[in-house]
Parts: structure tokens; C-alpha cells; sequence
């Protein structure tokens, strides 16, 4: 891979294309193996390519973070996307266009109020809004405790409304924070148990809950049924990264994303080469601070992906990385790394640090370079 | 400004113009004062109405943080820029393109070897680049120290292999932890009598070193006297941020730039409110969290600016934010913060959180909102 690489400028964002194929099959036939469809969520890519390889692989749909995510996905000819941030009744016109342009959007809502703002909107407008609860189903973040009575009238107010209640669905969220086999398998069947509970309570109601939506890259890896579940959302699989290698569902030569950086300075006496991949490339995202290990700003690797031990990303200004070098591995540094030599880092947080560039360099395995561009912003 | 903001989709990043352009004036006041040219680093706003206001002022030239800024600047008029970043070789092409054009751009080393690759390129082209000395001032990163002998090999490198030494530069980065007056006033001192003390040891050599160019925006703001300095750099106090406030350098109606977002869930039992501003809006950035206090992903405000005192900014997932709110607080929490209503949130960096978004929505004093376009990648 060194021809194409040597006239790529840095930084740039290399996506291994095998690698992402390899991270895609291996999601897709555990999914089909446990009987449900997989909605992978793009919002780690934001990249068409990407998304186009994880349908072609079988995916059903896709799960977006923005509207905007789901307008390009859209006019890519994917119908069938799921929005899956509790929605801002602001931003219903939004939603409104793109389903009278043809697109299958659904929304999410875990509350009377807003689930109002949607039949009132879609009444006003004579659309009839297909929508997903929320569920919490682990206390991390937003949704609907399955005892709570609220689950049912929300479930109420949108079906009486006139809107297409498709189901409910929950992230476990929490799973980032597990790092035993043990653990996620637990995890994954508290996400499945809950949520599939709700769509009971809601059935019981006399009320029609045809869909369960469950998913995070660790519970989907780590479940061992998914009985009662229609679908399973995943994101960060396809290109893995260090704080999923650190939670065990991932292996090394599974990374798939790494930031292509030059040497550009060194202070011999402290051990420090100098990179020009500092945090606007690595992105901020420290995820690693609190596991099992601490990978700085990222793990370094040589030129050709293979893993520096004892070469720690301590530090990130914009434009300059800061690497240390263990002290036996400081003599002679300007030689070992001399200055327009290149580094590879591994990231943290693929959806992080993917979000700092413009385009990815997706390199094939003939070592081929293209240029794959990904969205920014709203 | 509520009438324009009401259909901003969010999240937005505002720039609060009129104090922008307190902030310009402030601190082109300052050096004006102390006698010394102000070159602002345009890596905070990579925004051309930003710098054009900086110009207008009465900067001289700009400091960029990458060559696709150094092009944008020159592309629009401006044509003395300084990258200030150490010279990769690799870039030299770009850079010999630039200067090819009539950009006047100068550029930056810190060793013999990339001085030496400085000059042969040059050579081999017929070129006379311009070149900065980096010199570490405190030790934070990189940069050669003012007692080193290479210090004038490297001058002596550059000016007998034909290039023109411009001077000698560095930046006191380690101001950031600092938030004392006198210290501040010690650090700038410090960054003044170091950077000029390495262009004495380069001219004691009998060599040429017309420029000395310091500067971070806490020490710009700090220094008593600037004796022997040029030209001071610092890029931040454009916008300040809550990093600034903390080290004490900016009040809190000097912040102008801000993340507008929505209220679109709750957890009433714990005191949540859940916005649409999560990370990928803020950034990863917890520039407040070691200092004297710790502003979470940021501070939650008012959509009119005011702070709202116990409302903390504690956790952020890619497109949700979780403020939590003190127990007394708490009561009928839905009622005070509508799903739907919008809160403003002050940035910890505000170079991190700018480079999330394509544009700003500059709001002047009459609250009407134009969108300025921001450079994103290399």
C-alpha cells in the first residue's frame, strides 16, 4: 500500500476496504443467523459507499442520525430510513418533505407531548407519520421505562391520532461501559427483555406494536437470542475502533479506520515525535480514558498498520500530535521516525474521528486509493 | 434576535457579531498600544468575513494552521501568511505553488534536517522560501530551546543555502494553565524575553533575523511590554470561549460564539433535559475540566444568552446532549424547558466546537442572521 500512500497529503482518514467488507459480512450473517434484519445506523460513515456495501450486504434500511443523513441516503434510492433522535417538532416539515417526496421515514418520540406535536402536525397536514417509541431500557440516556404507564398512552395518542405506530426500539447505551463476554451477554438480553416487554404492554393495551428495534455494535455481537426482535441497529461494526477493541468485540487486524500522519518534529531530550495529526484530525474524543486501556489520542502504528508498543499519543494541539516514546525506545528518535516519515493511528471513536474529514481515502486491496466523500454538519 | 432564531434548524453555531468585533478591536487596540504588528491565527473562525473583519482592523497578514487555509486567504487578497506549523517536506510542493502564484507565504522549522529539506527543495526550484525559526519558550511542545547550538546551524543552514531567514517565532501554549494575572504577565514576559533572546543569539552569529513573533491570546492579553518583538499571533480572543474565561482573560459578555439547540426529551426523575446538541455539535472538547471550574461539554443558557446558573452540561452522545439540572431545579422540569423551546450553549474551545459545523450564523446587532461558510479538512 506504500506507492499509492506516499502522495496522499496529510492527514488523511484511510478506510481499509477489505477490512470494512470483512466487519460487514461478519454483522450481517450473525444477524441473519439470529432471524432478524440488521438497520445498520450511518451516522459512523455519513458515506455512501459504505452504506451502499452494508445493503448489498443484505442490510434492510437504515437508521440516521440527522435529516440530512437521511435526505442523501434518500436520494440514493434508500426509502426506508429510520430517524432515531426523539423528534424536535421543529423539524417535522422537514420530515414531511421527505415523505412527500416517497421516502419510508420513520420517527421516534418517548413522550404525550411530542407524540401530540406529531398527530397535531401530520393531522394539519394530512400525513400520516410513522413512528417508533422509545424505550430506556438501561437508564443511560433518553426513553420510556417499560413500567411506566406513559408508554401506553403515548402509544395511545398516536395511534387515536391517526399515525402508523411501527414499533418500539431501545439502544443499550450502557454496553460502551461492559468488557467481559459475561457482561454484554447480559446487557444484550436486558436490551432484548425490555423491549420486547414493551411491545407486549402496548399489545396488551389492544394497541398494534408490529416492530422491535434494539441495537448497539457490543449487544449485537454479544447476544445469544433475539427472540421477539424485528430488527437490530449498529453503527460503529463497520469500521470497529479502539474502545470497541477494548470492550472485546473486536480484534486488532478488524479495524478498519486509521489516520495516515507525517512526522514533523522531535524533542530528543523528552522522548517526543512531533505528527501532523493533532485534534483536528484525531478528533477530542478520549473513549479510552476510563477502560480496560488508555489509548491517548489513538494507537500509532507504522506505515503499513503494524502496532508500536511503547509509542503512547499523549497529546493533540490542532495541528500537532504529540508522541511519547518509552525511554529504551528513545535513542536515536530522529533516526527511528526520521522527520516526512509516516505514521498510522488508530482512532478511539471511528464516528468521531471520521467526522473530521471532508472524504475518507478507501484503500482496496490491491492498494488502490479512492476518494470516498462523507457529509458534514446538519 | 428571538424572530430569526425561530427558524434556524438546530443545531447552529451563532456568532454574535458585535462582540466579534469588540473583541477585534480589543485586542488590535492592544498591540497597537504596545507597538508590535497583530498577525491573528485564523484556525479558530477558518472563516473569510471573520478575517476580513481582522484585516480591517489592521492585522497584518494572517497565521494559518494548514496550507488549504493558507490558499482560502490568498484566493481572497490576503497575501502575507504565515503557516506556522513545522514544515513537513511533503508540503513543500504545495507551498512553492502558493509562493509560484504571489502568495507570500512563509514557513516554519525547528531542526537542521528539515531546514537542510527546506533549502534543497528551494534550490532544486529556484526558490527563496521564507522561513521562520520555531523556539520553545516553555517547553510545551515544540521548538528548539534558545541554549541549544542548533539554533544558529539551523539559521546558518537556511541563510547560506539561499533562503531568506525571517525570523524567529514561538508560542507560549502553557499559558492555558494558568489563571492569575501575574502569572500570565510572568508566562508572557517569559514567551517576550525567550523569543527574543534566541534572535540575539542568531544575530550574535552575524547572521540576519529581522522578526520576532510571539503570542497565544492569554499572553497577547497579559504583557506588560513586548521589547524587541514584531509581531504578536494568538487566534482565539476572536471569539473567546469558556477556556479563556477560566484563565481569566475574557468576561463573560465577551463569548460570541455559541451552539443554538432544542429541548427534545426529558427524564424528569433524574433531572434531565436531553437537546439536539450532543458531541458531534459541541466536539469532544473538555478544555474547562481541569481548570478552576469545570463547564462540562459547555454552559446551558437562555436563548437569549443568560446563563442558567446550576443547568450542567454533563453528558454528550454524536446528536443528543444531556444537561442535568440541580434538585431544586427540577420541579416540573417540562413546563420550564418545553420540548421544542431553545437553549444557547457557550463552547469550552471555541476552535473545537467551530470546526463542527460548514458555516456560522452571524447574528449583528439588529438580529438579522447571514451564513458565513467555514473551510473543513486539509
Amino acid at each position: 500500500m506504500s506507492a499509492p500512500f506516499a502522495s496522499l497529503d496529510t492527514p488523511v482518514a484511510i478506510v481499509d476496504v477489505p477490512r470494512m467488507q470483512h466487519n460487514i459480512q461478519r454483522m450481517q450473517q450473525r444477524m441473519d443467523a439470529l432471524g432478524v434484519r440488521l438497520r445498520p445506523h450511518v451516522k459512523t460513515s455519513k458515506c455512501l459507499p459504505v452504506i451502499k456495501a452494508q445493503i448489498a450486504a443484505g442490510a434492510s434500511g437504515v437508521t440516521v442520525s440527522t435529516l440530512k443523513e437521511a435526505e442523501h441516503c434518500f436520494a440514493e434510492g434508500i426509502s426506508d430510513v429510520f430517524y432515531a433522535v426523539a423528534m424536535a417538532p421543529g423539524k417535522l416539515a422537514q420530515a414531511l418533505s421527505l415523505r412527500r417526496q416517497g421516502c419510508q421515514l420513520s420517527i421516534l418520540t418517548d413522550s404525550v407531548f411530542a407524540a401530540q406535536s406529531i398527530v397535531d402536525f401530520g393531522k394539519q397536514h394530512d400525513e400520516c407519520f410513522e413512528v417508533w417509541i422509545e424505550i430506556d431500557c438501561d437508564g443511560h440516556r433518553s426513553g420510556l421505562n417499560v413500567e411506566d404507564g406513559v408508554l401506553v398512552d403515548v402509544a395511545r395518542v398516536l395511534i387515536e391520532g391517526g399515525m402508523r405506530l411501527r414499533g418500539v426500539m431501545t439502544h443499550a447505551g450502557s454496553s460502551y461501559e461492559l468488557d467481559t463476554p459475561e457482561a454484554l451477554q447480559a446487557m444484550a438480553e436486558q436490551e432484548r427483555r425490555v423491549c420486547v416487554t414493551a411491545a407486549q404492554r402496548i399489545r396488551e393495551a389492544g394497541l398494534s406494536c408490529p416492530e422491535v428495534s434494539i441495537g448497539s455494535t457490543p449487544t449485537a455481537l454479544s447476544a445469544l437470542n433475539l427472540e421477539g426482535v424485528t430488527e437490530v441497529r449498529a453503527g460503529v461494526y463497520v469500521f470497529f475502533d479502539l474502545v470497541m477493541h477494548n470492550i472485546g468485540v473486536c480484534q486488532a487486524d478488524e479495524l478498519a479506520l486509521s489516520v495516515l500522519t507525517t512526522v514533523i518534529g522531535h524533542q530528543q531530550d523528552k522522548g517526543w515525535i512531533i505528527t501532523d495529526a493533532g485534534w483536528m484530525a484525531m478528533s477530542r474524543d478520549r473513549g479510552t480514558q476510563r477502560q480496560r486501556r488508555d489509548f491517548g489520542y489513538g494507537q500509532v502504528c507504522s506505515e503499513a498498520g503494524d502496532w508500536i508498543e511503547g509509542a503512547l499519543f499523549n497529546g493533540a494541539n490542532q495541528e500537532h500530535g504529540l508522541i511519547t516514546l518509552e525511554a529504551a525506545d528513545c535513542v536515536d528518535l530522529a533516526a527511528r521516525f526520521p522527520i516526512g516519515s509516516r505514521l498510522r493511528i488508530l482512532p478511539n471513536h471511528a464516528c468521531a474521528t471520521g467526522a473530521q474529514f471532508p472524504h475518507y481515502h478507501a484503500c482496496d486491496a490491491d492498494g488502490d486509493v479512492q476518494i470516498w466523500s462523507r457529509l458534514h454538519g446538519w
